[in-house]
Formats: C-alpha cells, sequence, structure tokens
C-alpha cells in the first residue's frame, strides 16, 4: 500500500484471536471489558460453541475463527485416522458450518478451507493451519484497506454515528466500520463520534467503547434511541456500521438497528455507509430477505436483571435486520467504494478480489 | 360517560400513588418488577427527592405526586407557623417544583395547588388535600377518556408500537398511550402490540410489559431498534406514546427514542399519536425547541454492570427528545382527538378542559 494515507492504522492495539502453542486461543468477550480473559480451543466442536455463544462475534471474525477450527477439525480427523481422515473431517466441518446462521464469512471461510484441503498430499494440519493464517493476515489487510478507502469519502467536519462493534474484536484485526472511523479520525475528518450502546448485548458500550478508548479516539456513548436526535441537531454527518451479509443487490443484514439508523440516516440526510471485505458478499443471495435473521434467545432482553418477563409478555428478539439497499450510499470493501447500482459495482468487487487471490 | 365504549376500561388493576394514615405512599418504580414495594414520604423535601430519584415518573403521575407533596408542604408550614404558614410554604413549593425540568404537569399541579391555597381561610391542610384528591381523581377520568377517545381511531387489525411506560404507573391511574392501548385491544382493532424496551431505564421492559400483563393483555417485548423493523413487516398500524409536555404548536417532549419512532412511523405509513391529558399541554411555550430537556447521569448507561466506560469515552444521555410536530398524525386528550394544525386544535383543547373545569 503506498499513497498519502499509510500512515493511518499504523497499529492495531487490539487482537481477540490467536493461534498460540498449536491451539485457538479467544479473547472471551462476553466479559469484556469487566475482564480480559482468554478461552483455549482445542476441538472444531469446542470452537462451534464459543461460536453459538458469542465467545466471538463479528461476521470477518467468526470466519477468522472458524477457519481456525477447521485446522483443529483436521487435527482431530487425522488422529482418528490418518489415512481416511477426509470422510471425519466433513461432519466435524458442518458443525462449525451451522454454528451461526447469519454471517456469510463463516461459510466462505470453511469453502476456502475445504477448497485448501481438496488438494493437499502430506501433512494436512500443517496446510489448514497456513490456510488459517493467511485468512486471517488477509483479513488484517484488507480492514487497513477499508479503512483508507472509506476515509477519504467522510467529509471534514462529519459527526459520525456507529453501531455494534466493528473493530478489530470483530474481525481479524483494525475493524471494518471501525477501520473507516479510525482512519478519518487520525486524518482530521471527523467532529465527533456516538457510539449506540447497542442493545441486548450491549456490543457499542462494552466492545466499541473498549476499543475506541484503547484507540485514543474520543467518543461518546448514547442509547440507541436517541441516534435520531443526534443527527438532528448534527445536521451533517455519517452513520457507518458494518456488514455479516452482503446480498448481491446491496440489501445489508447486519446487527439489529442497522436499518432504523438507515431510516435515520436518510431522513436526516447523513450518509449511510456499510464497511465490509468483499468475503462478507454473497453474490449466491440476490436479495436481503433470502438471507436467514438468527432469532437468539428472548431472555437477552432481561439478562443480568433481578427480575423475568410477566405472564402473557413473550419476546421478539431478532438479532439482525435487513438494509434495502436504496438506504445505502455506499459499501466501501478492500477494493475500494461502491455506489449503487450496487448490483453492478459489487460484482465487479468480487471478481477483482477473486483475481487478485490467484 | 355513555356510549358504546362505556364498557372498555372498566377495571384499573394498577395503582402506583396513595394517600393513607396522613401520609404520600409511592409504589417504588425503580425496583418493579422484581419488587413491589410501597415508599413512604412525610415531607416536601422528601417528595422531591423521590420525583429526582425516579421512584415515581410519567409525567401525569408526577403531577399528581407534587399535588399530595405539596399537601405535604402545607401541613409542615402550619406546624412551623400556624399565622404565617404561607410564608414558609414557598420555598417548600418551590424545592418541589425544579425536582425534575421537562415535564410540564409538575409546574401545572402546583400552580393549581397554589391557587387554591391563596383563598383558603381554615383549616388549609385539609383543603390542600382536597385539591390534591381532586387532581388525582380528574387525572384517571381524563385518562380514561384519553382512551375512549382514542381507540377508535386505531383501525382493526393494526399493530401497535408502544414506547416507554405511559399506564396507571405513570399517571393517576389508567394511563395516557397505555389506555388508548388497552381500550382498542379491549376493542378487538389490535393485532399485535410491541413494547420498545425503552433505554436506558427499561420502562418498557420492567413496567409496561408488567402492566399489560396485569391487565390480561398480550404483548411483545423488543430492543427499541427493532421497531423498524417490526414496522416494516407488519406494514400497517400505529406508534402510540405519551407525553412529558406539548408545545402550542403540536410539538411533543417525550422519553428519548419517542423522535425516533415517529422517524420511523412516518417512513413506514405508520400512524404517530400522541396520547396526553390537557394537564400536559403548555400553551405558554411556543414550540419544542424551548422545552428544557434533562440529561441525566450517564451512569445510567452502565448501570448494572460489572464494568465502567474506559478513558476518553463519555455519554450523551438526554432522556428526553422533542418530536416535531409535523411527524404527528393526531394529539388525542380528554377532550377528543386533534388533528394538525395543532395549534388551533389544542388552544381549544385547553379552553374547553378549563372551561369544563368551572
Amino acid at each position: 500500500m503506498t499513497g498519502p494515507h499509510t500512515e493511518l492504522l499504523a497499529h492495531d492495539p487490539v487482537a481477540a484471536i490467536r493461534w498460540k502453542d498449536d491451539g485457538l486461543e479467544l479473547l472471551d468477550q462476553r466479559v469484556l471489558p469487566a475482564r480480559e480473559s482468554w478461552l483455549r480451543l482445542e476441538s472444531a466442536t469446542d470452537t462451534a460453541a464459543a461460536i453459538r455463544d458469542m465467545v466471538v462475534r463479528g461476521a470477518p471474525a467468526i470466519g477468522v475463527t472458524a477457519a481456525y477450527g477447521a485446522v483443529l477439525a483436521v487435527r482431530e480427523a487425522v488422529k482418528n485416522d490418518p489415512v481416511g481422515w477426509r470422510e471425519v473431517l466433513g461432519p466435524l466441518l458442518q458443525v462449525l458450518r451451522v454454528a451461526r446462521p447469519t454471517a456469510i464469512n463463516l461459510g466462505w471461510s470453511l469453502d476456502r478451507m475445504e477448497r485448501r484441503l481438496q488438494t493437499v498430499e502430506h501433512e494436512p494440519v500443517a496446510a489448514a493451519l497456513a490456510e488459517a493464517i493467511e485468512i486471517h493476515e488477509q483479513d488484517k489487510f484488507r480492514n487497513r484497506r477499508i479503512g483508507l478507502n472509506g476515509a477519504p469519502v467522510i467529509e471534514h467536519g462529519s459527526t459520525i454515528v456507529t453501531h455494534c462493534n466493528t473493530g478489530s474484536l470483530a474481525t481479524g484485526g483494525f475493524g471494518t466500520a471501525m477501520s473507516v472511523i479510525r482512519a478519518a479520525w487520525e486524518d482530521g475528518r471527523v467532529a465527533s463520534i456516538y457510539v449506540d450502546e447497542t442493545r441486548p448485548w450491549l456490543q457499542g458500550s462494552r466492545l466499541t467503547a473498549w476499543e475506541l478508548s484503547r484507540c485514543n479516539v474520543p467518543a461518546r456513548l448514547i442509547v440507541d434511541g436517541a441516534a435520531a436526535s443526534v443527527m438532528r441537531e448534527a445536521r451533517r454527518g455519517w452513520a457507518i456500521v458494518g456488514a455479516d451479509r452482503i446480498a448481491a443487490n446491496g440489501d445489508v443484514a447486519n446487527k439489529i438497528g442497522t436499518y432504523a439508523l438507515a431510516v435515520q440516516a436518510r431522513f436526516h440526510g447523513f450518509g449511510f455507509m456499510v464497511a465490509a471485505p468483499t468475503s462478507t458478499v454473497d453474490l449466491g443471495t440476490a436479495q436481503g430477505s433470502a438471507i436467514p435473521i438468527e432469532q437468539r434467545d428472548g431472555a437477552e432482553l432481561t439478562a443480568g436483571q433481578a427480575w423475568q418477563l410477566p405472564p402473557g409478555i413473550g419476546t421478539h428478539n431478532p438479532v439482525f435486520d435487513v438494509t434495502p439497499a436504496q438506504l445505502i450510499d455506499c459499501i466501501v470493501t478492500e477494493q475500494g467504494v461502491h455506489r449503487p447500482p450496487f448490483a453492478v459495482s459489487l460484482a465487479e468487487a468480487c471478481e477483482s478480489a477473486a483475481a487478485s487471490a490467484e
């Protein structure tokens, strides 16, 4: 990478996924920021459970974790059957594949691991580990590119509103929307940053606030319902979010509340930017209505409280929503800044990404 | 009251304010629904503290509480100086008046108590108590009227989204928006009800869910960020909210997130209804920008969590916002259903209310 922005995003002070002493270690995001606790995983099944239980979350981070989980699966399979390990491997990868439904990066990453393993002759564990490390490193590289691509779009003096956590915790490193926000901040373009607390899991107040603080980027935490008022007062700026899956037409599945933010942005004349690597684009899904939206346990809405919901009161706890392409001003990937019509620009971006990977 | 709807809202199973054994008792809303704990208040200063600390909240309930607080103030003043009690009373009422800034009902109620006390000759405590009881009873009567007025506006098969708590806990009885929702539900007009959890204080999940359950009205709890998705799927319905203060032009100050809900409603073709007694209308305030918006301690955003905000991360915790009149389809008071232009209809409603009180 060259150009005027190479000094931006020089350093990444946060990491959440590491391969250490022949095992996968994850920073437990369920207890951050109260405790920085690393969990060690020795099997694919444990890795799938960690993804399902949200020890790790964020689409690109789930992808990187699944890749390392596949390494553990290969090791397990080879140990059980040094010759017929491929037979044993299939079901183990399937356990990883169904850990969570919405993020496409999970399947993308496992597909790539499977392609690599199809051709391997000797030392499949070493080959798998090399591939997982490459997926991890490429994710960092792409995310840094996302930041450098997206930052120049942000006009000087912009107010930024962001939702959920899209930083190094949510990715292999640097983050997606967070990468854009950091680069724009370091480039002096940002007047102020507001972070939605992001109910029910509080990714904003627990994780994004912690990461921004680590990066020395000041910000203010708001309840999700305050974003509209913030935009009304600020008058100009950008809502910047990540993505769990982007359909071929540009519809974006992301954390519940993202769609609400997109409507608010359009109403207030704010730009609405989605930042994601091309691995989040699912050209096989024509539009957002076909993306599976995970419903999680309604107990997430009362977690940590000394009371329960009374009789007759249910919950509706979809943890993602779909933002239609019409509400999105630009999608920023490592390939560049894509404007509507996204059906064309996203297909080209994915083609370029595939070509540069060859 | 007569008419086809008199069977609706026949019973109010919840009460939060009572005058008992010569003292004021409040159901402590900070610990609901985990505990039903009544707090006994013997002085105006204690009552002001209870309002400030949100033992009681909701604009009409604050008004009723302040009226009883004024009774305690009169008792205290008469005890200190049986002749010159009016001199002592002023500062005590002032303590009540500044307990919270946004709800107009607080000042409205104290103004009315002061007017009554100006003319009293004998037994000022008894006179004050009679006036407070009348304020309380009138609030219940008006709120029931609000429900009967508002329900017919709701088309059959509507999906309802509501925000904060606007029920008997928030008023002298029956509630405002809750009164409309209950009456519309009992009248068979409602397909489903979604309750915003309402961060940061969780009035929706703690209080509204509890009240609806008591009233045998089924509902589903959602995070505030999910309301937009719910509207998008439901296609038709109403967002129904209360108000802390309504300016002369129809701009409405209410719980933070109300404005966001109004934008979502307009975008999705949902109706947006504000339900409030005329005591919430402040004809002396021309428009919403002149309404003081309370900022509360940012610690409310991390309350109950085992962690604190990291260095460099601030909070922005306005607990109300202003919804411009242009986003409001109707304001329902005890006087009827008011449509734009509100400047005319609200002034008429207040005039009618004043005339009927004479």
